[in-house]
């Protein structure tokens, strides 16, 4: 069945990119939705081809076949045959949707029928796209703005307006607000499950959303603290606070060979995200995906739906975030009208996500994290999500825990360390996102121009060798023959051409690709210092006008100098990680690449084999 | 020096091919002159940077050094001088040609002043790069009309031209008319030379002029013979010609196994052109190339300039064109502004010319192509060229020394043949102009955005290198020397596949571009076939009308069957060289190609060895 879909938003082709430009409101049909890196082919009216941004386009409902309009198994049945057909969520979902819609009104009242708004996590509301919001690539784009927008951790509003959007998504959940409807698409996802969750779970989980509610605030202040320019208090929260608990949950800092170094567990922590089951309530109409988590430790798996990591995140982001930069999760930047690609990459994101949190010392062996690997049952997993949500060792209080096995620091070179990691992290950043520019363009050369082009040469050989034929001279069979199978070789060489970015050029991207997304925490994390930092040099000036007493002036100075040791350490973290990520998708991409080559010489030698040597 | 150069033509930049869209009369940079292709790298003056052809552009006169302007041994020293650098022959004549302009002005008189008029064949006369004369792979353009305007032989009209052209040069180098200046480069080049023979053969030679003029004449009526449109006269100048001399100069045709074939020696002739060598005359103001041409039947080297070869062609043409396709000399599809590039390739293709016409047994074997691979010494060449200048057995009338030993052929089944051949022919063309367009893009495409892609892909690497050594963290050599190791790679696949072309997919265009020039000689050829065919089926009409006798029917039926014979025979010539030259050139390609791509595996498989493998 030929794919019609609408054109969003006007895209204007790049020369030579294979690319097709299309104008807001064209209808165009899509021709491949197999592309990848973010990009579907489609044909419009006047039979151009070429490929358009995925988030650019919406498929067409009138492509759908219709439902009876009735809440029962039926429409889930119907529902999911299309599912398993190529047809997006989004379309496979909408019109049920829509009935949900009328569903939610019959459940929760007061509430506005809005059938037009979209439910389904899949759909790509206008905001969303307008950031590339659902273009792997695009947070691989040069553009900082659409990178930023891809990356809520990628700059401070990004942060602040990621984190509000789920809180309030929280928060409504917790009120059933309809707001909710005009989240992004996870957030009403979330809506959903929440309100699924409370239909089942009942009151006992809305206790927990007000105490959810209230840990937001909590969570809104730590946030502040990062954004000294905006807040009245700062880190101060710690540098001044008067006495720190001992012993419970301490974050040793030992001196290793490269310097200050979290305290690293003997063996490492690892989980395996696999398995990711289709999982439906509402008798059909309302169907999320839950995933299996086995950590190496217990090897016992545990199901987690999306919306419980994203719950981690928020918390691991809360209590570590001043410390510790957490990567968002791959929710943002992942994209899939087409459900198998699109649960496929958010496993294979979840997964390098979570594998990122186990090498961590300090997260992993965290009882947050630990709940989420390793909780015995439904019981337990509530009643640790609500200790969780209590937990007040948040924001800037992350560094109450710290304790540095080493001689405090001069509050100068406290400064030094802290501009060279910030000096390191800019460079990296703008290296990273040179290579995934330079990638996304060569992702579209190699599926777009260059295998048309082998495609043609191999075709006009096998045409010639056909002309060749028709002479009516005798004998030239072995000719002919040989002419058509290289015709052969150069068109298989087009399909190699085309399939081999997803074989190494994919994975140089997505690991990239999370380093962006890491290095853009790194700002916050580095902020945070540097509020402490010129507290403790308006040092004297406090003192002088009784703002502080002198001893309070020396704690700040020792306080900014476990801050910074905190700092050093996770500098080391990251960079030792850092050289074995790229160690390894270098190798991995080189490997690639040479089998690459080999297979097409191999191939060209075999098809040079046919001709009659002279 | 930086090399400014003048659009001629307004050129419009194609998408994605690394080309640069240009305005006639805007100054452009040349920042690469050895792209190849046909091509040269230009930068507008607002720095872009892309492909412009050659022949769109004319360098710019003020770019050159100025000479003192009396006719001395002194400036030809510079010119020397120049030569040897990058400039264009045009760059280095031009001045001295204009000087020369007014020695000649004074040798000749009358004689108007024409400094601004090209003397040098170098030289790009606004008709020359009209039809692209000077871009090779124009001739392997899809445009037909490109096409045909780069060959002569391709169509009527453009082998009238041709030859017109070439008939008048030659009449005016007996005559010393102005006009001759008028013409394109070649033709200025044969004047001058004409000039200078005469300066020494004098009158002798204005002689064989007339003679040649006559002989002009014998040709013309010869070419229109292949027209019948044009023509009162037609094949009948054969077909009812009343007795046909015997014995002398004799073309056999003997049945082989596939069918009519022409009679092959022993031994096939063959010879080399090469080691061109520059000579000069009038103290250096005079400038030509001789090519040395070393035949394998006597191995004693010959000296031939390119007028000379243009001669000998037009002697083939004029002898056995109607019977066998004459492809025309490269210079029409040669082109390079650039001395060393220029003379490379022309004689590349001087040698592929000669190579063809000494495999094909009747030229081989006649006495004109004899005496210009062997005379012995200036005097024997004129006395011969004298003689072969007088042949009368030229045109149609060919066919009266054609002997084939085999029964007459049914008139039908002459037409079914002529008919079969010209379908092949005309299926071959398109074929072989595919490829041609096919490899013009790819060439555009390897050398264009492919290798700009690789660098980039390679800096990219090096650069996040060389960041990461910045790092200050200890122990990370092996993974930033292996990075940088590995982004020097790309830069030199970049340098690989920018390279690559010139390896393989030239001859592949060389051999196709041959052949196109071939193939565009058979509607001539076969022109003549049909003219022939029909004139007999008019038989019984014309024997009616008293136009002819029942004996001269007879007769006509039966020469017909002799030129079919002919064609039969020729046809046949040409498969075994099809089959010869594309089992060898798709061999070649196919070769190189594998060398290329296991050449890339070997670099790539050496840098991933730098990697630590973990």
């Amino acid at each position: 069945m030929a794919l019609k879909a609408q054109v969003l938003y006007d895209f204007t082709a790049e020369p030579g990119n294979n690319e097709l430009t299309v104008k807001e409101g064209e209808t165009v049909t899509i021709t491949n939705q197999h592309i990848g890196g973010g990009w579907i082919e489609a044909q419009n009216s006047r039979g151009d081809v070429g490929l358009v941004p995925i988030d650019y386009v919406e498929l067409n409902k009138s492509a759908l076949p219709s439902f009876p309009a009735a809440g029962t198994a039926a429409p889930a049945a119907g529902v999911g045959n299309i599912v398993n057909s190529d047809l997006s969520f989004f379309d496979a979902f909408a019109p049920t949707s829509t009935q949900q819609n009328q569903v939610d009104t019959r459940r929760l009242s007061p509430q506005p029928d809005t059938p037009d708004t979209p439910v389904s996590p899949y759909f790509t509301s206008p905001d969303e796209a307008n950031s590339n919001g659902n273009d792997p690539w695009s947070a691989w784009n040069a553009d900082p703005s659409a990178g930023a927008s891809n990356n809520s951790a990628s700059n401070p509003d990004g942060t602040q307006t990621g984190r509000a959007a789920a809180g309030d998504s929280w928060g409504v959940a917790a009120q059933g607000h309809p707001q909710a409807y005009q989240g992004p698409g996870a957030e009403d996802d979330e809506w959903d499950d929440e309100w699924d969750d409370k239909s089942t779970a009942g009151y006992g989980e809305v206790e927990s959303g007000d105490g959810n509610a209230m840990q937001r605030g909590g969570a809104h202040a730590s946030m502040k603290l990062k954004f000294p320019g905006f807040s009245k208090s700062g880190p101060e929260l710690y540098l001044l606070c008067k006495q720190i608990a001992k012993g419970k949950d301490k974050l040793p800092i030992y001196m290793g060979e490269v310097g200050p170094v979290w305290l690293y567990p003997e063996s490492q922590l690892d989980c395996v995200v696999a398995d990711p089951k289709k999982g439906s309530k509402m008798y059909g109409l309302k169907s999320y995906i839950e995933y299996q988590i086995t950590p190496n430790t217990t090897n016992r798996p545990v199901n987690h739906r999306y919306k419980h990591f994203d719950w981690l995140y928020e918390r691991l982001l809360d209590k570590f975030g001043s410390a510790i930069p957490i990567p968002s999760l791959p929710d943002k930047q992942v994209t899939g009208r087409f459900e198998e690609e699109f649960i496929k990459m958010r496993m294979e994101r979840l997964q390098g996500w979570m594998s990122r949190m186990c090498r961590h010392p300090v997260i992993a062996s965290s009882e947050v994290f630990q709940l989420f690997l390793t909780y015995k049952d439904e019981k337990d997993w509530k009643t640790g999500k609500r200790k969780a949500e209590k937990d007040e060792t948040v924001g800037v209080m992350i560094f109450t825990t710290i304790e540095p096995e080493a001689a405090d620091l001069d509050p100068i070179e406290v400064e030094q360390k802290c501009e060279q990691f910030n000096r390191f992290t800019k460079a990296m950043d703008d290296g990273v996102k040179e290579i995934l520019t330079v990638g996304h363009e060569h992702w579209k050369r190699c599926t777009g121009p260059l295998p048309k082009e082998y495609q043609r040469i191999g075709k006009a050989f096998q045409n010639l060798s056909s002309v060749f034929t028709s002479s009516g001279y005798q004998g030239e069979e072995t000719l002919t023959d040989a002419m058509t199978a290289a015709g052969k070789t150069y068109e298989e060489i087009a399909q190699l051409v085309a399939e081999q970015p997803k074989k190494d050029l994919h994975f140089l991207m997505e690991t990239n690709n999370e380093y962006k997304g890491l290095l853009g925490c790194f700002p916050d994390t580095i902020g945070v210092h540097k509020a402490a930092i010129d507290k403790v040099k308006e040092g004297d000036k406090l003192v002088a006008t009784n703002k502080i007493t002198p001893q309070e002036k020396v704690t700040m100075a020792k306080r900014v100098s476990t801050m910074s040791y905190a700092l050093q350490a996770e500098m080391n973290h990251f960079h030792s990680n850092r050289i074995y990520d790229y160690n390894r998708v270098m190798q991995l991409y080189l490997e690639e690449q040479v089998k690459f080559y080999e297979t097409i010489a191999a191939k060209l030698r075999q098809a040079h084999s046919q001709f009659t040597t002279m």
